[in-house]
């Protein structure tokens, strides 16, 4: 199926390709890749002596196979034995989707959900073939009941103990290869892009729902034009290069997550913007604070203590010291001024496959940094009577500092908008 | 936050609220329904000795209270103990849109995740405040391992055995009440502006990008337009009224969920669409096969035993049968005209806050159609030479049929557009 679409992209590629040639296009993550990936798992598997394991995360089974799926009532699931061998289990409907990944050594299936008998019990046929009868780990107890889905647990079915394998997963993605933190660069430009198109497109009287849409609409189409037969979005949260405000205007801002609304544009309004593209299922993270003409004095105010509560992070994150260490050199920027009244958060978090992973830039959380990680630097502030204040950026831990993945200017003047 | 949303929409209809008339929108959800469905619950927990019920879930809390809210890492919680006072648990993060909601006996709050004690260990004091230490029902053991969240079972904080509550709960949410039922048919108007735009967009040599794009900004700005002041989307999966084909045209229509990719159109496609648009958080659904330019009689044969084959879907539903007969007949059909070659699922599922949720229109569930379900009826015909040939309607069980929500035409003229 990929290769068909691809073919229709870019017949030329393709072309290459079929004269035997290697066709490596540079932004994506390479079957070699994937392999030492689950060669990791399978050593973890090994020294804890299981019989295999089963994921049915479908962000785990696309980062141990690159096979990205919509997860729906129709339970799927990825099995790796410990001699290494992989089976994909799905319903009737990804069959052919299945076969076209080079990884999977086996495609088992059933018919449909609910059906009779319950596609659980054929998945059961699978573990047998795998002898994954017992003793085996898992990142969830069955298949979670989402959309309607009912069905056993998997320690049912095996009539015994699963080893959850959750834990282990999380940390190993929490390290970004180089093939991955290419993926989020590529990210950071079309994200990038979009949000220099709702910068130079949000007016007075115009509504956040017309200059978002234009934003990313211009942005997904010239990312496509640019690198669509390299291009797979692969995201479960986004379709294309997106930036907006989510009914972060003006005074709704001080509520950092409220949902989007068509709030029209005002002179005076602070505006929390958000922007990113997804990358073979990679998000990157830009968000700024603008203004709608100059800001008050006490606008001026906060945003100048929120570009310096960033620059506290950025100067406290090391590779070698814990995460807490970032988020404690921002809360102690926010007691020194006086500006507890004003937090709502912590410092950051981790991203990649999800927009928002673990560890985090928390006062809590003693991870230590390490070179690879991928944390959004977000410190905000924020005031009933102004809104919020918070700019965002994706920074990556290098071997002996930081490397800031995105590039948007950050200061006031830049960052003003024409009444 | 809601308030002062709406107020900067609509001066004029918060105004009459405030002169103490009741402002009655007719689309939404009643504070009585909520009190309602919670009141259903409540009589659950009697039912069964249970001291409280804890729900995690962000659709089954929005279901209840009609508080929206978009999981992360950050742990969430909505508790009601047996008495009948309620207390949602939140981050800082979230306080004051908590705090805006009427149904809400008591917004108790955390100041970060992960932090230091964990926050489940402050949830723990919430269960007590409600007298909910022991013998209390979850939607899941524990807020689920999302985002990198980690954290313990509710069954470890308690000590003791969770009772499962989720399946009460999907059998509750089965049946839309009439206020239900009109946001589905509001959700059918505005995903049939953005179809009518998207099928008069579709043309040779675009790609399905920039026609989806413009579809679904154009009907998001008219919707917002017409019914703004009354609007919320409160959806996790679209963020307005959307119309498109995620890569299902041609050829690679055959794979029924296949990711979508920037496609050009060509003569002789055959085009799978899906059009929808979040209304209060409830999703209909309207999916046509269509043809650019006159079919091919193969493609002609496919078209016609597809809408036969709804047609039997149609014919089999009724309110007192299960939801097996319908995919029976679907499959009789199938048989009879030797098409099981072209089958890949069942014929629909039923729909709500959910895109996809249960009881589904499938041979193996015996789930009793009553009044006031709605499904989806969506059988297909897929193949690899012409591509996949599938219709979806929303449709409503009455007290002795069926209504049609969607009423986009289903004809082979109406759907074959000008090369």
């Amino acid at each position: 199926m990929l290769v068909c679409e691809l073919g229709r992209c870019s017949g030329k590629l393709t072309e290459i390709a079929g004269k035997g040639k290697t066709m490596k296009p540079s932004l994506n993550i390479s079957q070699a890749e994937f392999k030492a990936r689950f060669d990791k798992l399978l050593e973890h598997l090994k020294r804890k002596k299981l019989s295999g394991v089963v994921l049915f995360d479908s962000q785990y089974i696309l980062y141990y196979t690159g096979f990205a799926f919509i997860p729906t009532e129709r339970p799927m699931a990825w099995a790796l034995n410990a001699k290494g061998k992989t089976a994909l289990f799905v319903p009737r409907l990804e069959v052919e989707h299945a076969k076209a990944n080079a990884l999977i050594d086996q495609v088992d299936h059933y018919l449909e959900y609910p059906y009779d008998p319950h596609p659980m019990q054929l998945f059961k046929k699978t573990l047998q073939s795998l002898n994954m009868q017992k003793n085996l780990a898992a990142d969830a107890d069955g298949y979670p009941w989402i959309f309607g889905y009912r069905g056993p647990a998997l320690s049912e079915l095996v009539g015994g103990k699963v080893e959850p394998v959750k834990a282990f997963v999380e940390d190993q993605l929490m390290i970004k290869s180089p093939a991955e933190i290419n993926l989020l660069r590529e990210s950071c430009k079309w994200g990038h892009l979009a949000h220099v198109l709702l910068q130079r497109y949000t007016r007075v009287g115009l509504t956040e729902t017309e200059v978002s849409d234009r934003a990313g609409s211009e942005a997904t189409r010239a990312m496509l034009d640019a690198i669509g037969p390299l291009y797979r979005g692969q995201s479960p949260y986004y379709a294309g290069a997106i930036a907006g405000y989510r009914g972060q205007i003006g005074r709704t801002s001080a509520i950092p997550h409220s949902l989007a609304n068509n709030i029209t544009f005002q002179p005076g309004d602070t505006l929390v913007t958000g922007a990113s593209a997804p990358m073979w299922g990679y998000h990157s993270e830009l968000e700024r604070t603008m203004f709608i003409g100059k800001p008050s004095s006490e606008q001026k105010r906060f945003f100048e203590h929120m570009v310096a509560l960033q620059d506290a992070a950025f100067a406290a994150m090391e590779p070698g010291k814990p995460c807490s260490q970032v988020d404690k050199a921002v809360r102690a920027y926010f007691k020194k001024h006086e500006l507890m009244d004003h937090w709502r958060h912590h410092t950051g978090h981790a991203i990649g496959l999800r927009y928002h992973e673990g560890p985090f830039l928390d006062a809590g959380d003693s991870t230590v940094m390490k070179p690879g990680m991928v944390f959004t630097v977000e410190p905000g502030l924020y005031t009933p009577k102004w809104g919020g204040f918070r700019h965002s950026d994706t920074v990556l831990i290098t071997s002996d500092g930081i490397e800031m993945l995105t590039y948007y200017p950050r200061d006031l003047d830049s960052l003003t908008l024409p009444v």
